[in-house]
């Protein structure tokens, strides 16, 4: 088939300008009679293209020198120990926020490190909520205050960046990275897998306040420890390079979009669309707090979950892929990341509406 | 220009026919609509791709039911922690070889975990060969043995497989894997960065004999248990996809070309020839002993270090790419790994043959 819209929650769609040029270049980067994935990582070529995607990243975040940008491997998941074991430092603990299943994961790898304290917690409303910050019991004394700005499972979104204080703040950013503008300087961490917003997956990006470096517990494997990492320019071993380049790649047409400023107003708009159509419907239901519904992932219910199949089948059908809920929650769930066009939006709409009118 | 004879160690030149299907089927997979790096990890599509490449590898390097196949991510110098993290037990030492500067990172690292008896070295012979069996000093309750059959800095290979009797025997194969039959079965654990015979860098294989799995410390991360990798078929978190995929159609690449048996008789010839023309010349010299020569990593130098630079830019001149050696050592270096054409060596000899004539 042509290109189809892949509402698939990570990996996620790119954006075809991108796979176009890497289709183009893959046998041949510039004339180098190379492919990217065979240069060298300490090839002048690559390092390049190394440094350029951070200088793009860098400008389409805003991040200051105050911070090291490093492109590691092992995904999120590899950071949720990364994390404990590079911030604990001399601390006993370490604060969370529990606001769905990823930050559940994030809570259970950094207990085995040290002392968790879960300041807030919307469980008992089945994630469907973020708690207020007034409510949140912060420890002063806590190594960090950990979050998950966006439950990529869970479509909960935080519309408010938490004011922690003194204490470093740290963001599983992976489902939000530079969908809408972000103030850097309010964070000591955040981190964000690639597969949604930035490239392929095999690459985590972490963006670290620059005096957390340098506090690894003498366990840490050298692969995860920050200081490392950054004193290497993330090359202390061979990174995965394809998946750097692929992301430069992203932040190039990231810019050439208007960058996050113009992303955020293009987000909001695909995800009000989708979100005042669902909640016109009496067919379509999504029961996360308005204030708190994700840009990025929609979940969504039929009125009748024995339709679940037919629709996901007649969708398919149409090019709109990968709409299943994850096997945790059930139903549907379309992510609409940056790559995402608003066409995609609309012909989803559109076939919503249709299923409906013939099958509500 | 067109393709040019990348003699990189990694990552390295990939088979020509890999990177055209990989170009052809960059923007719709098969007719999904969808690229393979789009594609959710645990959609029928992409869980074919993993399967049909672990099954694919498993026939190539006889990989009997008794080992389990991992695709991980970190490179192999992930595994330089994962390694004794995991196999350590309730031993508290592990035998290592040291044949070179990979082996010495293996040692730095596992030294880390536990105690290190280094059972023979090659340090005073400047690496230039392998110390035989029969002097090494292992020790019978050791967790662990480890060797690197490769070192692809030094250009050393290992022409045995040791005894260790009932010690497991642990392996970085990084830079020999696949490129000759292997017995497997002498084996507790073998690992390989694939960015040299497998694919693109991001992606380390790893087999380890099933009874070794489930000795994790319990400080060890969960992205780093052997256990939990293996539980959830390498998809305990989201894998390097793509890398996965393009290793997959190396390893049909590999089949068509008849399998590690054929490869190793190709590589044997492509060796030979080049060493055999270093060997004839008196302007071209190698220091490892003959026996010891590796089929992948030839390290060279010219009878005067000054004309380095303009070998080199020769060289570039006529698509022959990446002969520097390493930083640490200096010289030359071809890395003719199973994607290298003999043709490339044939052509690679031809310009040494003309510069030593105009300039020796």
């Amino acid at each position: 088939m042509s290109r189809a819209y892949n509402f698939c929650a990570g990996p996620a769609t790119l954006p075809e300008s991108v796979l176009q040029q890497a289709r183009d270049e893959m046998l041949d980067w510039r004339g180098t009679g190379m492919s990217v994935m065979e240069m060298s990582h300490r090839s002048d070529e690559f390092v390049e293209i190394a440094e350029t995607a951070e200088k793009d990243l860098r400008e389409l975040a805003g991040i200051s020198d105050d911070y090291a940008v490093l492109f590691m491997q092992g995904g999120a998941s590899s950071q949720f120990s990364t994390i404990p074991l590079n911030l604990l430092g001399d601390k006993t603990s370490a604060d969370y926020v529990n606001t769905g299943i990823w930050s559940e994961k994030a809570i259970a790898e950094a207990s085995r490190y040290g002392a968790v304290n879960v300041v807030a917690s919307s469980a008992a409303q089945s994630f469907t909520t973020v708690p207020g910050q007034d409510t949140w019991n912060t420890d002063p004394g806590a190594a960090y205050l950990h979050y998950t700005p966006n439950e990529t499972i869970g479509g909960l979104e935080f519309d408010f960046v938490p004011d922690s204080g003194s204490v470093p703040l740290v963001a599983d950013m992976s489902s939000t990275m530079l969908s809408r503008p972000v103030d850097v300087s309010k964070f000591g961490l955040i981190y964000a897998g690639a597969q949604k917003n930035i490239g392929p997956s095999g690459l985590v990006v972490v963006i670290i306040r620059k005096d957390l470096l340098g506090k690894a517990r003498k366990e840490t494997p050298t692969m995860m420890n920050y200081q490392v990492i950054a004193d290497n320019d993330s090359m202390y071993n061979t990174p995965a390079t394809y998946s750097w380049y692929l992301s430069g790649l992203v932040f190039k047409w990231l810019k050439e979009q208007g960058g996050v400023q113009a992303m955020g107003e293009l987000n909001r708009r695909k995800a009000s669309k989708l979100y005042g159509f669902i909640d016109a419907s009496d067919f379509y239901a999504n029961p996360i707090e308005p204030r708190f519904r994700s840009w990025m992932n929609v979940p969504f219910t039929l009125a009748d979950d024995a339709l679940n199949g037919e629709f996901l089948k007649g969708a398919d059908a149409r090019g709109l892929l990968n709409l299943k809920g994850h096997r945790s929650v059930g139903g549907m769930r379309a992510s609409i990341y940056n790559a995402m066009p608003e066409a995609g939006v609309d012909a989803l709409i559109d076939y919503m509406t249709k299923f409906a009118k013939e099958r509500g």
